[in-house]
């Protein structure tokens, strides 16, 4: 089996298993029990809060763990509210929160940039939330997220000059990004940050909302007060510990490992487009994620592709798994304009730990033969 | 160590972790993608819903999971909205949520009992849910659910008789009682119920809400669809599937570990209770879980018998975990009337898995050497 689909889920590291292990068993105690055992394992799970905060650049107290990225989106949108700005081309999770409030999506552009200038046209005297990923889970493009921090810190000083105080703050999905990209919060001036550990080689339904000291969240899943009272339930310590070993690993091999994806991806790429000169690479070809490669091949239906190569131990995606599953055409696609012919014949092809030099070869020409053997049975 | 503790948190069986391994590393694969290995996946999380569903008496394709007893309580109250009545002594999940809605709170009466009569007094014409846990988490009173069940019925058919087509649910947290008495939804007569995997050796941050195909759950964390359409995010692969391991072991296993604790709890209790002709035994001596002490020693401050009895290795809870952590004082024993002298002098304890014969008796004899010693201190 060679794994190529690294955006949608990562296998746990033995090493954040390892890390989990004993407060499955040993050392299962509810952290808000006022015995020391008890005590011990609160300890830990702040002090692994700590860890995850010092990959990224912040406090451990200023983060909410949250069970996964999706509700640490929702948390973000239900605590500041008001008018909110974000793209087209955002995960499923932001344009679904959005549209409990009032919104403007702006557009991306054609390699799915969403540029700082956009961002300045829609914000509205009332924008208190302007949410961008760092990285598109699609077409792996990087947003220059501090140039449209920039824009929002201009507001906000145009703001107070005239005696306005009503916030606005940036917020960013990172998920994608944390294990290729430097996610430091002050360098990339957000307010607000969501990771999910599932994507980083963590545990699934296990992530968190950092925010500024200055933000004041609201509680959205309300009861015994856990974590400063913002997020209740009983705490996710095996899961915390783990993400926390993740984040560490990341910080550790992020400049080895995305050296390595980026060499892998770009021979891939060259290996693809040299053999079909009519394939189309989507995404920005320069500020992208180092193991990402979105790839069509005009004409040709990518769902057969994918069950051909399937079939010979390949998996691949040809949309974000949640889109795929409902059967539609990626939003991501449509947003950035590529013609229904293109679209539907794309393969995203997402590289990881579990990607090495003898396997991508091997994929590159196991895709070759399937996309060949498809363009022949569609004769062209 | 001896645990006493087990209604604040459970070891993970080691039967459940064995279940979940597979899930964190061979098969991490997101349910959502379309190749097989994916697929595969998805038919083990939707069977591990249906073992679940079994379990209650009900269909996997009605159970929703989420990150524990409170996200499901929270998700139920969102859901129905309207007029909601609870009572004095629910858990503070109950007690947070409750306020967002016009509520009517029920006084539980002396020995923790919600009765049925309350409930019906309660109700008004624009009551939509009626949430009672079926049994209390600090003095273990089972609630008499049924009766309340046909109090709600009687409502249902007295407005459609009148044409109001107003619904009325029933919603009750069970999650401390599944590993003790029968939770099947049909015989206990609720539309939803709420279970935590972490209070029945299962993983912490799994817990689930079931609702019968005539309740309209509203989506309250928004996003890529899951769960269909009411919870979005990645599923909890492993955990649920450590959930459903959890709920098979709890069913087959319940009718002999009820019996087994009920007869260590009452020798336990009789130890006590001869030991210190003043001591007050709180909650329903009958319909009390199987597992459940609740004993309070008038007149010692039980946090520094705690204390006293953590050197010795024995681990009890004052209140409810999250309360203790608070230092306030439960408001369960403030609901149920017992006089500060009384409450401040009470011993949670909860046996469970961990609980022998042997440990239990050494565990009541290192408690009446410690209270012992309190009552000298305090000259009483």
């Amino acid at each position: 089996m060679i794994y190529l689909d690294h955006a949608a889920a990562t296998p746990l590291d033995p090493k954040v298993l390892a890390a989990m292990m004993p407060y499955f068993s040993d050392d299962f105690f509810n952290p808000s029990a006022p015995y020391a055992p008890a005590i011990m394992v609160r300890r830990s799970y702040d002090a692994a809060k700590d860890t995850i905060g010092r990959a990224i650049g912040a406090r451990g107290d200023d983060i909410i763990i949250t069970a996964g990225a999706t509700e640490s989106i929702n948390l973000a949108f239900s605590s500041i509210g008001g008018h909110v700005v974000t793209a087209n081309i955002e995960h499923h999770a932001v344009l679904a929160a959005v549209k409990n409030f009032e919104h403007t999506i702006v557009e991306a552009d054609s390699r799915a940039v969403v540029s700082a200038e956009s961002i300045r046209q829609a914000i509205r005297p009332d924008t208190r939330l302007v949410s961008i990923a760092l990285a598109n889970n699609e077409v792996g493009t990087i947003q220059p997220l501090r140039d449209i921090a920039e824009v929002i810190k201009k507001e906000r000083n145009a703001r107070l000059a005239r005696g306005d105080h009503t916030p606005i703050y940036l917020h960013s999905d990172a998920s994608q990004g944390v294990g290729q990209l430097d996610v430091n919060v002050a360098r990339l001036g957000v307010d607000l940050l969501t990771l999910n550990a599932a994507k980083v080689y963590g545990p699934k339904q296990v992530g968190l909302l950092w925010s500024a000291p200055f933000v004041e969240l609201k509680p959205y899943i309300v009861g015994g007060g856990q974590e400063r009272g913002i997020r209740s339930g009983t705490e996710n310590v095996a899961g915390t510990i783990g993400f926390a070993k993740a984040m560490e690993l990341a910080s550790e091999h992020r400049g080895f490992e995305s050296k390595r994806l980026m060499k892998l991806r770009d021979t891939m790429q060259k290996t693809l487009t040299d053999a079909f000169a009519k394939a189309v690479l989507s995404g920005h070809q320069r500020h992208r994620l180092a193991g990402h490669l979105h790839i069509s091949f005009p004409g040709i239906d990518a769902e057969r592709v994918l069950f051909g190569l399937e079939n010979r131990g390949v998996l691949v995606a040809t949309g974000s798994a949640c889109a795929a599953n409902k059967g539609t055409r990626s939003h991501v696609l449509n947003a950035i304009g590529l013609a229904s012919e293109v679209a539907d014949g794309s393969l995203r092809i997402t590289l990881g730990h579990l990607s090495t030099d003898e396997n991508c070869q091997q994929a590159a020409a196991i895709i070759i033969e399937e996309v060949t053997k498809e363009y022949a049975r569609v004769g062209r």
